[in-house]
């Protein structure tokens, strides 16, 4: 058991809070029995488990560490001022995880018909979870990161998530690289924007296509608005000339999700 | 010019930033030109307005601070370091005020048509800043926070709200007043739940009605549940059970005003 907050793999695990250590190591860290099951049920492999008898009551907690330790994950006892050294929530239930990153290459959007949302340079890891909730919500394929963005790998996205991020394909690019591998290609890109004169109901989505979200501040580059085959804009009556990203981003999802459904019913 | 952090009017603003101190002293800071300035133009009364001039740099902000100091309010200088002190921002603009909170009483509700959003208990007020965010956007009246609910006095609330803080009205109010009040009057109550049976989309929204909206955690109390003429679902299709709460009540939100302005085209 490890009973020191300064040994070297707690060190390390408390790193990888910094994206910059995340990225060097090609690691992160999840926490808590919800997350751990749903990174298991999707077949994602720990690097390492680390548990703290003491904290973990509950029999679910007991039973998923149970199976891990089953599965043959390289696993390790720390006490409890060692694991609320490395835990980053208030009232930790003693169950953590440090995982590899799986990311895609942009050409996986070619190989897989489905729905994708494209993000450029967004940066909030809270709006970035939000939306991965979304997507999966409304059966999508993933999400493509484009240019410098928020780190879907950050603790905040992946507790926003709700365990999404295990189940959709994260793929990672810069805008030329998303102009040239798509270019062409015939899968319809749909982009929203303040200024556009579409309204975002008054046209039908394909229910295989990329939907294009700026970030929050500046909304889609000019050089990603020229790769939309439309642009839409979400109506507003208010004080405001904009919604939350999330909000809007799965505002629009509901209206491709719901045009889609229908036509399955 | 105040140049000390530790003077007193300094130490108070410091202690807004929790709500026990907001509720005792009926007062809650803003910072910022932007936020200001929206609370300008929707009527707000400053209590107080603090400014640093070596932080202010651009003109918009130079030309309102000019517009508070005419308009007759209390405003202060001080020096960067307490500007600084107090500030809840990384690279402060030298612009923050003290406002009092106002909120309405539930029958307020009753006294004015309009589309409302009860919110049962929710704890996170970067959602309840979206929420007000997406129902400015559609032309609602306000939101209604039921028993204990998140403070929207709270600096990350009024920032995710966009300033829509400033020209929605708030009403506080328990489920049994709710109940009370609203019982029999007329006004359509339609509340969400994850195991409703009518999909969202299956009914059609009075613009002028209340949508109940449950805690992230719980849902909707039972109490509440009861007091809806319909409860509906939004249809999902993933691993997830629930979409984050603040795109749930948007997507919601967004079904009502697409029914509704389609009326009036």
């Amino acid at each position: 058991m490890i009973t020191s907050p300064s040994n070297p793999k707690i060190k390390l695990i408390r790193k990888l809070r910094t994206k910059k250590f995340r990225d060097e190591n090609q690691l992160f860290y999840i926490e808590g029995p919800r997350i751990i099951s749903e990174a298991l049920s999707e077949n994602w492999k720990f690097d390492q488990v680390i548990y703290c008898k003491d904290l973990i009551k509950d029999d679910y907690s007991k039973q998923l560490l149970s199976n891990i330790i089953q599965a043959g994950f390289e696993c390790y006892e720390v006490d409890k001022q060692v694991f609320e050294s490395i835990s980053i929530k208030s009232g930790p239930k003693g169950l953590a995880a440090i995982l590899q990153p799986i990311t895609y290459n942009i050409k996986t959007v070619l190989d897989q018909s489905g729905l994708w949302v494209g993000l450029d340079r967004i940066q909030d890891p809270g709006n970035l979870g939000s939306i991965m909730r979304t997507i999966d919500s409304v059966g999508g394929s993933g999400v493509i990161l484009i240019d410098q963005c928020t780190d879907p790998f950050d603790i905040t996205a992946i507790r926003a998530s709700m365990g999404a991020i295990f189940s959709l394909k994260i793929v990672k690019t810069d805008h030329s690289l998303f102009s040239n591998v798509l270019s062409g290609k015939g899968i319809p890109i749909i982009g929203t924007s303040d200024h556009a004169e579409k309204d975002y109901q008054a046209i039908s989505y394909n229910k295989d296509m990329i939907l294009l979200m700026g970030s929050e501040r500046e909304g889609l580059s000019p050089s990603l608005i020229k790769d939309c085959e439309t642009l839409v804009r979400i109506p507003m009556v208010g004080k405001s000339d904009s919604l939350n990203l999330a909000v809007a981003t799965s505002v629009c999802l509901y209206e491709i999700f719901n045009q889609n459904r229908k036509k399955w019913v």
